[in-house]
């Protein structure tokens, strides 16, 4: 194989396939980067078997072939190389020579008989949607994907079309965030759970374009982005995600409207006493035009009232300070609602129209101060 | 004690103290800032023993008295509290209330009698220079101060005043870092050790500007740094600094001549292929107009040819990449200038002025080899 390509070309679709290569994995193959130019395109592809990425680079064949190499190596490799021309070629013996100016590198590769290439999807079923909007969904919803796998389910997010509205849900249990989107045409109903991870690399990967679109097309087992020159597809994670519907209801007891940015500032100022760990919750008082936070905690104490709007009742409530850091940094409004019921219902972070949903579980009071 | 001063000012005095606090201490005391307002004037203060930083801050001083508080706890309330006016304010039982606008921090402060204020020392035999040249020099020598103290001396920095030169010369036994200045005004010869960590504080919190100035004092336990409003003082290193002038010479069989950058990326490319620890030499090969950079290791190999002009005699040497790079990385010049003699014998990149001077020792290519 002999391929000559510009640095700039070749460092973006490698950077691009290397986020489906795996951080640990015994076997070495899969840390490889496939460079196919057998087919009068030049492709690059890197597929973990749970996520698989190909992209298609511009770029001379001078002498068709295939290899495969080490993704990291590589990857520094053309980073490091001056913005010029690169020539990659390869011998009987998969040993490769990459030039660029007077720099020569040789490493060894390998034949790429044993790399899996990514699962042909037969692409039905499309839906379209502008890069721009799928990055912002993932951002908006991606925090409160469980970390750890006890419950396969959680370490997804449902994605939900309906006619023309595109839902994103995430949940770890204690959380929920919901955000919804309308597509420019109708579609047919379809659920799916998508892997976090994929979800997260995507997000990473697309360029985000307002005017760029994307196209997600679904089969029974997995997922397809396809943007640009480029494709991933994804293992889908089977099951059925929880009915969060019934969890949802437009009643509650107590309205707040307050500044988002103040409220944010204010709780990130509380947790600076709390230790990773100690579960300190951050006690909001809401009585009339006034909200008290509080936090005590080993390492002192501290209170700030802040101006709000409010309807309904009086209220003492407890949160986990992280949970609505967390939702109130995603958050663009400038000002926010919350809607509560009582200290042991969810308190709702949304705005009229629903849509984004925050649903946050209060922590008990008198359990944490018991503590 | 009632103290009242602007969020900013003290942010900057908090900063600048918080410099001496050890990272791990079993003596809580050092690891708090003491606030002194007993005497008209606000002062922040912090000492771990071999290094103290002592800054006034403007203020009101409402009523008089004095605190410690913890430094990390402190430094991040008044990192996060809004851009405004902060009160901080003790009780006789060392409760602290430290406030902004409608923010409210109480922590435990402590008494302040265990504290160790700055050692008193005499400001005799001071020296002059501008807080730039101290930055740059400190950048320009501190990579080569040897990290384990195995050897005390190396731990520090030579810091030698003869005439109106002051010179700094750092060491970890491979190699060796020479910085030289000139004064304004000549001063008695004068030479000390400073511990390379007192360098490397005092160069982090000097604003730095050309125009500000620094003064210097010398005692036969300490040197003590003072500028703007705040004084440094830290204990030195006993003992007598290697000989270096005797392993300065000026003769040599090779000298090359190369463009700095081109050098520096090219061995950064090289590195790419060895992993830490592997200690694979980058191999120079100097022969007339041209010079060949070449690593192999496990990974693979690199080539690289470079245009040089060069005078003497051709030759086959032998670096540790990382040597090569730390030096070339503080020198400000385009062109640099390497003189060497033999495969075994020190290479020195230096000016024709020698107001630096970088001595790297070779790696022995047939021992490396060998393995």
């Amino acid at each position: 194989m002999k391929i000559v390509c510009q640095k700039s070309n070749l460092l973006n679709g490698v950077q691009t396939v290397s986020r489906a290569v795996p951080n640990k994995t015994t076997m070495s193959i899969l840390e490889c980067i496939l460079i196919d130019a057998s087919n009068n395109i030049i492709t690059l592809t890197a597929n973990d078997m749970d996520l698989g990425i190909e992209t298609i680079i511009e770029g001379d064949i001078r002498e068709s072939g295939i290899i495969a190499l080490d993704a990291k190596i590589f990857l520094d490799m053309v980073r490091k190389l001056p913005e010029n021309v690169i020539t990659i070629e390869t011998d009987a013996n998969y040993k490769t020579l990459i030039t660029c100016e007077k720099a020569k590198f040789t490493i060894m590769g390998k034949s790429g008989e044993d790399f899996s290439y990514l699962p042909v999807v037969e692409k039905e079923n499309s839906v379209r949607l502008s890069q721009f909007s799928l990055k912002e969904m993932v951002r908006q919803t991606c925090f409160s994907i469980a970390d750890n796998d006890s419950n396969k389910l959680m370490t997804g997010e449902l994605f939900e079309i309906n006619g023309n509205e595109l839902k994103m849900v995430s949940s770890d249990g204690h959380r929920i965030s919901i955000r919804k989107i309308e597509l420019r045409e109708s579609y047919e109903p379809r659920k799916v759970i998508v892997p976090g991870k994929t979800l997260n690399e995507v997000s990473r990967i697309l360029p985000g374009d307002a005017d760029s679109m994307l196209t997600v097309y679904f089969t029974s087992k997995h997922i397809v982005f396809e943007f640009d020159n480029t494709v991933v597809v994804s293992r889908l994670i089977e099951g059925e995600y929880f009915n969060i519907d019934r969890m949802l209801s437009g009643d509650y007891e107590t309205k707040v409207k307050v500044n988002k940015k103040e409220l944010l500032n204010c709780i990130d100022r509380a947790t600076l006493l709390t230790r990773e760990g100690d579960r300190k919750p951050i006690v909001i008082r809401i009585t009339d035009d006034s909200m008290e936070l509080r936090i005590d905690s080993a390492l002192g104490s501290m209170c700030e009232d802040m101006d709000i709007e409010k309807e309904g009742r009086d209220l003492l409530i407890g949160f986990n300070p992280k949970f609505l850091i967390d939702a109130l940094r995603v958050v663009d409004d400038e000002e926010i609602q919350l809607y509560m019921v009582n200290p042991k219902a969810p308190c709702f972070i949304k705005n009229d129209v629903e849509d984004y949903i925050y649903l946050i579980l209060p922590v008990s009071l008198v359990t944490s101060y018991s503590h």
